[in-house]
């Protein structure tokens, strides 16, 4: 087995690696970020390159038509036999740049939105820094170095447990002499317990930072958070490195279970955050030493991940998570960018499918305190909705399937630029009228214009409410091809990659499957506790859908319950914030641990209630009408 | 700067090194143990070897005439300068084989002696393994793996609080299935904090092991425990690696804080317990991830060095330790050859000069629920001194120098075999009778010896109360040379180094001066508290040195209390002891703690009541013969 130079360009960084390794593996290794939806197995196609020389094997991978006329090859299926020279395409590649936070001006100030979230808290950040100056010992008054820190401490401040680490201990007696006896000292302060993370000498004026971070399976989100007067001086997103083992948890869980995928897998994310923290610290010119505390907020999958646990059994029935709770971590175990002293908290889970980041939602919308009935949605590939208010909390996870995110939708992608978010379609002539995000020609729909497409389709009446197109509907935007049915909303002449961008009657089927889901798992919510949906009170939708999502849309096409519109609200990335709370004060990160016990967990799979409502709900916008008011008016 | 190989013989090993590294580094590199006083500063002369061949330079160093006589030259003074062959004489080397520990029969069973130790406390081991078999999951009952073990370890124990590391996280999903949910958690419970520490699939019938460490200057011992029933299954003794950086605690100090130095003493002194610790595990058969705690008593500059605390401040006036109160350490922070996530555990000191293995030894010896007065001496380069019982504890140390360990004495030499142990001199003809340890021919006196030799001589009359020989006493045996006066106690022909063991006009002053501290030390305590040597009921001798001390002897000289000789007990290493106390009994280690906070330390220097105590007490055996009845009565 020979050693082979595995060239990239126009990036020109090169990988050696052995005969019989693919190409995406080495883009890998040689830091180049290649789209992997199906985790290198050939079948999602997204991995396109093109071999400019050398000796290259190829195997049988899902490979379009479209790709063979451009002359480009499956990244995966591609496998080196001899020194190579390869092109990555830009739309192969995953780009941090594509990321889109909300608030997206890095103010320098505090957006009131922000100063909100403390709301019903007291300001109490988990860390801060105190400066003392300790009476000099002598020969009468001789206690230890630690003592008479501790002892000024408690002093100083309301801590009574002090504890400490090796590593400070191991400078403590030289930084308390070398500005004669002025020391600032840095507590971490959580569940009653205060540790001293970090001992400087002489008096410093910064109280420190912490971060507030949000691990999607997707993209991952770090707020930098002075701790000082809790503002967010700063804000980065990028997409989760693990993508190139696959797009969504299940593929990235099968690919933990495989030889070094677990590790790969935490040194991925890892790589992730470091990225964002390194940019971060970097252009506010903060220390990392001064950075003394991270929360995470994550589903399941994604804390077990970061944190080097084997996924396995969250994957399969009756889906059991190593831990709900996990436990604190130092920076150092993980090898995260931050003072290496500094606690790395993960926000516990409720159960395997309804995870940190939603107990951070929770926590940051404040249902727990609320006295309206509230329905808090976040979807993804996973919907997960929680029901209730102070007196109680029950959650359920529902699999929505990736079509929101445009996955498995033929013209499917993501929210950014040249993405259909709203379609107009005229009711005699069938002609359309789209809207993309930045205003650009058209080259795929996202999550909020296919609801909005499909709600168009059912209200002009091209397709009947299972979803079939009226073949009978004089129009050359519908037609039949080799692969079934499909409408045109868009010409090759008109959009931005020379095609036709058309909508399936698959891809309205794979629509209808998710939010039948969604739907089904507010019903089933609803029913287990006997309450139907005019007791919601509020409805918080969270997560980056809503950013684009029509709420009038979602109740036509029946994702979504037909109540007073004004009962809605989006929040948002509710997991970051939630997280930044929790930094910024130790009752609510308190209140956070509480959350995971306080939940009561509805496991979907178990009972038939969910099947049937969810057959029920693949209908546009259900079968029966009586839940969808507003939509039989229209009918 | 060339490389250049430094071979040993006759071990036949070798060591790389640069131009201009000493033989002496050159030695530890290749694991040769040499002696080593002065810690390479040639001011010692035991590092003795021969050059066999290649090419050095020589540094002035104290040779003696003797060693030159032999064509012998200090290691730490012999410069490599190409590639060379050094011998070792056996005289040079640290043999662990000498190191001496108290009931040498390695027994399978437990001594009567053990038992006793845990009179007053309740079994209750700090780690104990718990077997469990849990319900498996299913879909309705879906709580989280370690939900899971928490709740049956809450069960099945009294534990509340049950934290857990991300390691044993990181294989509990596998662990807990592998043998159809029965598993055998190991738990370690200190200060009402249990962690969950290992968990095995299946019953495992052992309750795993727990070392007691005594690490001292100049030797480390070890016991290994078996926590199902507190037996003692086997213990090791071994000289601290450190020895080769310096003999007594102010060297290793002073090398501490040279670059590198602190490092190298932390590597030496796990070095040294991790050899013990792997013939022990060997010899018995346990596996290291079966031991699951160790506690180690040492005074605080050993404690300070094991875990990478610089010494510094502990040797400089006020005499202030980093901390006197040590964290739990995790036995992979120190790299200690047992489980990675063991804990292990560091007896609190009480001042920089009154450490954790006296602590150790009142915990041992009860003194904290005693009735009695009770005087604590541990007498070694340092004697400490503790005095008190149930009502009040006070401590305090003295600096007695290494004279009764051997050093600083012409023919010193530690309780090894060919050291006189006892001395008869005749009234009359001044002939002189030996006993020797090991009954072979002598080659120097141990502390024992030397403290009768004194003894013997003031008694006939051939020193006076300042321990002057009367120069005018007609024998062969006093006889005045280039350093002074000195008296033969073996000839050369009747030695086992065909030299005269003598023992000269400043070896006994050297003596005095010893002896006066420690009983200065003692006037001091009680002086503190006003009382007097008569209100003591009883006086325990801890520490190697009681081995083989003679009560009456070190009454005569004025080096112990004259009171009655059957209040005097001889309890051995009372360091390992309360060590392995602790390890067995909860209560005990937190006692432990306590007692850290509750002895009261007096600095003997500040103040004058020392110094004039120790003026008087560096007569023999005092120049207030009232204190010292039974000598007076004899004189």
């Amino acid at each position: 087995m020979g050693k082979h130079l595995v060239k990239f360009v126009p990036d020109d960084v090169s990988a050696t690696v052995d005969t019989g390794v693919n190409i995406l593996r080495a883009a890998s290794l040689a830091g180049i970020e290649i789209k992997s939806t199906c985790g290198g197995k050939g079948s999602c196609g997204r991995c396109a390159i093109k071999v400019l020389d050398g000796q290259v094997r190829y195997e049988e991978g899902n490979r379009s038509k479209k790709l063979k006329d451009q002359g480009l090859n499956l990244a995966c299926q591609t496998i080196v036999e001899g020194d190579v020279t390869i092109e990555v395409p830009k739309d192969s590649r995953l780009d941090e740049h594509q990321v889109v936070l909300e608030n997206e001006n890095y103010g320098k100030v505090l957006e009131a939105k922000e100063v909100d979230i403390l709301e019903g808290y007291e300001f109490s950040p988990l860390c801060r820094k105190v400066q003392l100056t300790l009476d000099p010992p002598n020969l009468t008054e001789n206690t230890s170095d630690l003592t008479r820190l501790q002892a000024k401490l408690r002093q100083n401040t309301d801590c009574k447990e002090l504890i400490v680490g090796l590593p400070i201990l191991q400078h403590l007696a030289e930084t308390l002499r070398q500005e004669d006896w002025k020391v600032t000292a840095t507590l971490a302060c959580m569940n009653g317990i205060t540790e001293i993370v970090q001992v400087e000498p002489g008096h410093v004026a910064n109280d420190g930072y912490g971060l507030a971070i949000d691990i999607g399976t997707t993209t991952v989100v770090v707020y930098l958070v002075d701790l000082s007067n809790g503002e967010t001086i700063d804000k980065l997103g990028t997409y989760n490195k693990q993508a190139k083992y696959g797009d969504d948890v299940i593929s990235r869980m099968i690919h933990a279970g495989e030889e070094g995928g677990l590790q790969e897998l935490q040194q991925a994310v890892i790589g992730s955050l470091n990225e964002l923290i390194d940019k971060l610290l970097d252009r506010k010119d903060v220390s990392s030493e001064d950075v003394h505390v991270a929360i995470m907020a994550g589903n399941s999958t994604m804390a077990h991940l970061l944190l080097g646990l084997p996924p396995k059994y969250i994957r399969l029935e009756p889906y059991i998570p190593t831990a709900t709770e996990l436990p604190p971590v130092k920076a150092k175990e993980l090898q995260i960018h931050i003072n290496p002293e500094a606690w790395v908290l993960n926000f516990p889970a409720v159960a395997s499918y309804v995870g940190g980041d939603i107990v951070s939602g929770v926590l940051a919308t404040k249902i727990s305190q609320a006295d309206e009935m509230t329905l808090f949605i976040d979807i993804g590939t996973n919907g997960e909705i929680v029901l209730g208010n102070k007196e109680f909390m029950i959650s359920c996870a529902c699999s929505a399937g990736p079509a929101f995110e445009g996955g498995g939708i033929t013209f499917g992608m993501r929210a950014m630029n040249g993405a259909i978010e709203r379609v107009r379609i005229s009711p005699k002539t069938y002609s359309v009228q789209l809207e993309t995000i930045g205003d650009g020609a058209p080259i795929g729909i996202c999550g909020s214009g296919l609801i909005d497409c499909l709600a168009k389709l059912h209200k002009v009446g091209l397709i009947d409410r299972t979803g079939q197109f009226f073949r009978d509907k004089e129009t050359p935007r519908l037609r039949k091809t080799d692969d079934g049915w499909e409408f045109v909303l868009a010409w090759a002449e008109e959009s931005g990659n020379n095609q036709d961008v058309v909508i399936t009657e698959p891809d309205i089927k794979n629509l209808l499957r998710s939010k039948g889901a969604v739907f089904a798992g507010i019903q089933s919510l609803l029913k287990s506790m006997q309450m139907d949906v005019n007791m919601i009170e509020k409805i918080i939708i969270a997560g980056g859908f809503g950013n684009y999502l029509n709420v009038e849309d979602a109740v036509q096409i029946g994702l979504l319950p037909d109540v007073d519109r004004d009962r809605y609200e989006f929040l948002g990335n509710t997991s970051v914030k939630g997280a930044k709370l929790a930094l910024l004060s130790q009752a609510a990160y308190k209140k956070s641990i509480q959350l995971g016990h306080m939940m009561t967990y509805l496991e979907l799979s178990a009972g038939t209630t969910f099947m049937d409502e969810f057959v029920s709900a693949t209908f546009i916008p259900h079968t029966d009408l009586t839940l969808f008011p507003s939509v039989k008016d229209k009918e």
